[in-house]
């Protein structure tokens, strides 16, 4: 088969994770006769700085005209003292409402060989698998208006505005794609609000509601966003499909990663536009960039999620988790994931390797 | 001295909690000769039961003639079907309204003695000791415009708006309470936002940078929300005094009841306005509601708040901290704190009890 990816590394850590991930699509493709091609187009704090915006032109179009687009990470501390419409997330917002994915896939899976290194108890962990379907074109994200003043306010020292909205429409789209995905797997849907206070909430919770009759096998919950911080570190095996709203998803997918273990395993693919975007959850790590500590694990299995959700390989997606799990297994180690027994053992590089030649 | 408390029970698990958090402060005004009123009054679902609005003019009356507000819990299910402004928490938010305390303080401790408790491995909770100081009239809780019409939205299906809306000054002053706690305490401040998105974090950020030269002596460090949900997981140890507005601070201080072991554990009070609220952390539970499985040790460290915040009694306050301590070395369990090898073995009144006599 063909598929056209646009490959948007990014910053930081991005290019690095990103072109470990690459690799194993390349593999992919020889072994299986397929023809991928990748083009590479600018975006965040790069692009500012070759471009003068976080999102040109040229890298819209390039997406647009791909199967699917690999991101590594978006965000430099350089430009903090920009407004949020010029920093280099504002590209990655942006990006995201061209293309239209409204549902951002979050897995959150808890690898035996990775329980030492979870700040919970491997009891606690065990089994967790865990699917987040995050909203990811509305809520305080996208609102208007949305504005800061600095004059504004009771004193004239500064006010600032963000704007929460949802329209029904939006919470039907997103939450089918999670009664859908929860009807393949443990047909158990958690819906996330705060209904005790937020109309917007309230909404959200009597559509999803409304939809249940379409889907009579699935068993769904509502739970407050702040008891769900603390039941997913509590129970996360209780949890099947998690769905959320985009600022708790952000919120509560970031928490998740303990479940793993780490940010850094963590993949993601946002499904429902015109044109699939897929990105590991953590970020630019600036700290770490450059120093081969980072964990390309999480562009791996991003990798996977392009091969499933824009290949339909799905034999293929596993076989790169599978391998994950194999070099994991073997105690190949990142700095990231190296709490407990195991020692960092592996640059991004040898890491990266290590899964090609397990697969 | 004196002291006039108003006691807003209020629903579910309310009532008995409050009951035992009062007997303690009895007695201890009858050990330090003080003189302690305590005047009942209605609040949330019993208060719409009762008289129709979940804040009867006569319970702000009275709360507002008292020196401090003892809150036991609202919230039940019953009215779910209601509007945000008409269910019970309605009441909440309005009468923290009222009494317009803005810091709220939420300690967050681990325990020895529960270490076995927590989901997280003793050696990660080993030392925490975390003061959340949450924003408490400002943010999506009270922002206008709020609003859910379900004609609004491109198809007529529906639309809701909440605002997220803070000025400078709003800032200013929770953030001051912040500093001066970190000033008693370790000497760090960590301010939570989203700056990388919403104009409301970057007028939050800029306004605590504000701040620091007036605290020298105090670190201030930033952090997105979403990676401190999940850095309050992994290294407990590392914060002290977490500064976040009012969203935020509901999410990850109820997330860090997994440090204590138990949302049933923790205490809270409201300061800054013009008189003091205090109330546990936790809900109002309708499941054990009545059943003696209610853990009254979050209400009964909230009195121990009372007498430090609203009567100056720090020797007292601390009293009962002891005692909670020592009655929790003893080994005595309710329902919610008995994971790992310690069943539960004491009701909400005899855990009150217990406590009395350590005191
Ligand atoms: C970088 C930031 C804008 C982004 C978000 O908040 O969506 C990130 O945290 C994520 O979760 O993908
Ligand atoms: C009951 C609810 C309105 C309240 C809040 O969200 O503030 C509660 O969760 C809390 O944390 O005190």
């Amino acid at each position: 088969m063909k598929l056209k990816i646009a490959v948007l590394a990014g910053d930081g850590i991005g290019p690095e994770v990103t072109r470990e991930a690459t690799q194993i699509l390349k593999a992919v493709a020889e072994f299986g006769n397929h023809e991928f091609t990748f083009t590479e187009a600018l975006i965040g704090g790069v692009a500012i700085t070759a471009n003068g915006t976080p999102l040109p032109q040229t890298t819209i179009d390039t997406c647009l005209e791909s199967d699917a687009v690999l991101l590594g990470a978006v965000g430099d501390n350089k430009f903090n003292h920009l407004t949020p419409d010029k920093r280099p997330e504002a590209g990655l917002l942006q990006i995201r409402q061209e293309l239209g994915g409204f549902a951002n896939l979050r897995p959150s899976v808890a690898y035996p060989a990775l329980a030492e290194n979870s700040p919970l108890r491997p009891e606690v962990t065990k089994g967790a698998d865990i699917l987040f379907v995050r909203e990811l074109l509305g809520g305080l994200y996208f609102g208007q208006p949305r504005w800061w003043n600095k004059e504004e306010g009771a004193n004239g020292g500064g006010e600032a505005i963000n704007t929460m909205r949802y329209t029904r429409d939006e919470v039907v789209r997103v939450a089918r794609v999670a009664f859908e995905l929860a009807q393949k797997r443990r047909k158990k849907l958690t819906s996330v609000d705060k209904a005790n206070v937020l109309e917007c909430s309230q909404l959200w919770r009597a559509t999803v509601d409304s939809l249940k009759a379409d889907y009579p096998d699935v068993t769904v919950e509502h739970q407050l966003v702040d008891s769900m911080a603390m039941h997913l570190m509590n129970i996360p095996r209780n949890f099947d499909v998690v769905l959320t709203e985009n600022l708790f998803g952000d919120i509560l997918s970031d928490e998740s990663g303990v479940i793993t273990g780490s940010l850094g395993m963590l993949p993601s693919a946002t499904i429902g536009g015109k044109v699939n975007l897929y990105e590991p959850v953590h970020g630019s790590a600036p700290d770490i960039a450059g120093t081969g500590k980072a964990n390309p694990l999480g562009a791996i299995l991003t990798a996977a999620m392009v091969l499933r959700h824009s290949g339909g390989l799905e034999q293929e997606a596993q076989a790169i988790e599978v391998a994950v799990a194999k070099v994991l297994e073997a105690g190949h180690r990142t700095a990231d994931i190296s709490r407990g027994n195991t020692a960092a053992n592996v640059t991004t590089q040898q890491m990266g390797k290590l899964v090609h030649q397990a697969l």
